[in-house]
């Protein structure tokens, strides 16, 4: 009798095997796009240590971390915004909040995310805490590129009226204060909001060359730079537009994938003006520098998939080719840079290398990985 | 009897109150100098959650974090290396591995903690797990300024020499592979490495001027610069020698505390030469750069130690002069730069405010706090 309820109790109070007195610094999340699932891993044990499902379309998700590292909003393709707790691995919450979604973002200070849809479009803002709406923002038209910008605002670009619109929700957040920028260029496809916070650059389909908004301008300054950026080849099918977040920026230069061609562009960040190209071996999809910013590393799109270089930031050669396999959709560096994790879609799995000498340091099974997060995006601005 | 069992079963198994499950993200550690204790704070709550104590002589304490932002490792000045959880809030280890220690570094990996002491002087390197000693360097001299560096790697400068030695330690953590460059300087007094371990910068007490350290060139290179740099005004005393940690490198521009002036200077990171210098209230200590970069927040030597001046990086102008109280010794912003954290000593709290609008949003009562630590710092090379 006394043991009975002894085990009974124990079986009430003890935790379980998920909710392990533990740091969070380590941790991150793999999307497994097919499963509808994502995969936690523990950068530590260079392992995977749980998985949550039951998240809907996850093609082309993203995510967005709180501030403690515990709890990760998902932003599926079908319009889900789903918060999962990394320590319980289970589903807090979630909302379809429309009908087709492709990005989201958290305020600097964790009360708010912020989702852009391409359907019915537009911005809406969620209270982080319980998802319940905040705001609804039409915008007449579908939304891209959306990021935090610090201040509690956030800034998004609309495909159909090539206009930015930052948001401040400082004051009221259910009421934000309303900057629209209009002629940005046709069509922005993606944007990109520098680390700082300062310079949102966004990428144009309808037309070549990019347009820069600097932030610190009172009101923001547009200049429009690169003007035969873009697809120019028409020998060279495009096979995948790169996304702007995978423009990097090392030591005042940004490394940034050509539309299109098999070439890694060099662009002065104060004159925006291209300085240099490398050549690749493929059209490239990523640029994501080493934290160190010593390095770029570039994945492509198929047929070249299989590969990834890397490109010393000092000479502009490239210095390495790996073969990881069939795949290699996404680079995640641990936040210090001493390793890089790898997910190999065809091949259902992640690689783990040395980020230096490019040593195989370890595998972890995944079922068709994309991107990996891990969770110290927490603290960065504009991820 | 049933109930007694269980009742003692309880107070075995459940977890104590500061052992709930939680995100580590958003913790910090404040410096209680003089009681010898840290205070743990969270950001989100904008509360102390517990105190550790019993951690010896704290005066100029600084601490690094483990990578899963768990652990701590607290430098104390007694020689003392301690481990404290602060998921559990105890002591978990501590060793008093030297007569007078003044900082250390954890390497990229989470795995070797190293100690720059002086007395005896040299560095020694600590297993991080169980503080058993892996390495003892011996050098000849006191060291300061010592950092982790990308690669399993650390930089140190030695006072009584002249010389920075940088420590490889990514093949065989006992018997690291060791660069040494002489001729740095006359007393090397402090050191910074820039965030993306590239630059490290030494401050020289013997003579005047600095010498920055090129650690991506083979062998490094050093090159003087700023010949000026130093105290050079005899009607001025230097009440406190700047930290050099208390630089800032903001858009490729160094904003650092001019030694016994009032002033800022501003200098081009390219170059290394001076381009421009802002007036202050008083003796700067720290120049901190908030996150965006957009503004340099400055505190004070005594007499003026009750101000923080805030400068923009655009204009170089002060744009406001706070008097948050007596003895305001640190300052530390929220990883996105939302608010910042200012220690009080002299009036036992910390006051927490706006970084934008300046705003008082909360205090927390602390015995003699100095330095505040966020766990982010757990992600950033240097720190």
């Amino acid at each position: 009798m006394i043991f009975r309820a002894i085990a009974l109790l124990m079986l009430l109070i003890a935790p379980a095997g998920a909710e392990e007195l533990r740091g969070t610094g380590d941790l991150g999340l793999i999307v497994e796009r097919e499963a509808g699932s994502l995969l936690v891993v523990d950068r530590s044990e260079r392992a995977a240590i749980g998985r949550i499902e039951g998240l809907g379309d996850l093609s082309h998700a993203s995510l967005v971390y709180s501030p403690d590292e515990r709890f990760a909003y998902v932003f599926g393709r079908d319009g889900g915004l789903t918060k999962v707790d990394i320590l319980t691995r289970a589903i807090v919450n979630r909302v379809v909040q429309a009908g087709n979604s492709i990005g989201g973002a958290i305020s600097d200070d964790g009360r708010l995310v912020a989702v852009s849809n391409y359907e019915p479009g537009g911005v809406k803002v969620f209270d982080a805490e319980t998802l319940e709406l905040v705001a609804d923002i039409p915008m007449g038209s579908k939304t891209v590129g959306i990021a935090d910008v610090p201040g509690g605002r956030f800034v998004v670009a609309t495909w159909d009226t090539g206009e930015v619109w930052l948001l401040d929700h400082s004051a009221e957040p259910a009421d934000p204060v309303i900057t629209k920028l209009t002629g940005i260029g046709a069509n922005p496809y993606d944007a990109l909001l520098t680390g700082d916070g300062r310079t949102y650059i966004v990428g144009l389909f309808g037309e070549k060359g990019l347009t820069a908004v600097d932030l610190w301008q009172d009101p923001p300054r547009a200049t429009r730079f690169l003007p035969d950026y873009g697809k120019d080849q028409p020998d060279l099918p495009v096979y995948k537009m790169p996304h702007l977040q995978g423009w990097t920026l090392a030591d005042g230069i940004y490394a940034l994938p050509a539309v299109g061609l098999h070439q890694l562009l060099w662009v002065d960040a104060a004159t925006l003006s291209e300085i240099a190209r490398t050549d690749l071996a493929g059209q490239p999809v990523f640029a994501v520098a080493r934290p160190d910013k010593r390095e770029v590393w570039v994945n492509f799109a198929p047929p070249d998939n299989d590969k990834v270089q890397v490109v010393d930031v000092l000479t502009r050669q490239v210095t390495d080719t790996l073969t990881p396999g069939k795949g290699v959709l996404h680079m995640e560096f641990a936040p210090r840079g001493r390793e890089v994790w790898l997910s190999v879609r065809d091949e259902n799995r992640v690689e783990i290398r040395d980020a230096r000498s490019h040593e195989l340091l370890g595998e972890i099974p995944a079922q068709a990985p994309s991107g990996i997060f891990f969770t110290d995006r927490a603290h960065r601005t504009g991820l």
